[in-house]
């Protein structure tokens, strides 16, 4: 537990919140300011910043419950899909790592995150950005 | 394998891409249309359309190529972090299960997907969604 974490006050029970879910590692409760009713946050109940902060040992409970959510959302609430994401700190309110379940349906209004994108200049600019990637995943297993 | 599906194609070798790293149960290739240069797809080389198709002997495996790839865009790009999103069927462009993950930088001009959002009308509300999704769940689980 982290001292001044809000989500760790929340998975505490200091910080009261609307739970819909827990285990022995994980919570789930509503997003207090949805993007749609049913939004979700699913947390690890340890205090880990980001996805990759996270142990081997969670990676599969935290995701096994994430999907409950998502089905939970898709047949609870009568949803056509669903979105799920986490935010590695950027655009990250809260430093306790979290996934977002979001409801999804047809012409909800939600946009996606498909803002503008910019292809590859050119085959070049690809093959150095994949190779790049390649030399840092190779350091990381190392 | 689904005979139709892009990204089935994209995991045989039958359509050419730029993969970053691949395991026996999970593929990763760049995006081709990157939010930011470096965008990559985590695939689960079987097809399954969504994350609630996923069956559990799979969710480690994929969660923890999607975290491998988030350190490697962090690290091995620079990023000062990452984004990870999943869109089940709404959004989604080939309707195979796929992680993005983004590499993000401050003032990348990322807007996140914080659109309007509307906070529950009143706490009766929020706790009617709360039940449902709680009978959602002990329904699934049951």
């Amino acid at each position: 537990m982290s001292g001044s974490c809000v989500f760790c006050k929340i998975i505490s029970g200091e910080i009261p919140s609307h739970v819909v879910y827990q285990d022995d590692l994980t919570l789930v409760f509503l997003d207090n300011g949805p993007l749609f009713p049913g939004h979700c946050l699913v947390a690890p109940k340890k205090h880990f910043e980001t996805l990759s902060d996270l142990p081997p040992n969670l990676t599969e409970p935290l995701f096994e419950t994430a999907k409950l959510i998502c089905r939970a959302v898709e047949q609870g609430l009568g949803a056509a899909g669903s979105f799920v994401a986490i935010n590695n700190r950027i655009s990250q309110s809260v430093p306790h790592l979290h996934v977002h379940v979001v409801p999804r349906r047809p012409k909800d209004g939600m946009k996606g995150f498909f803002w503008p994108r910019r292809p590859y200049r050119d085959e070049a600019e690809a093959v150095d950005t994949r190779e790049t990637l390649i030399a840092a995943i190779e350091k990381i297993r190392s």
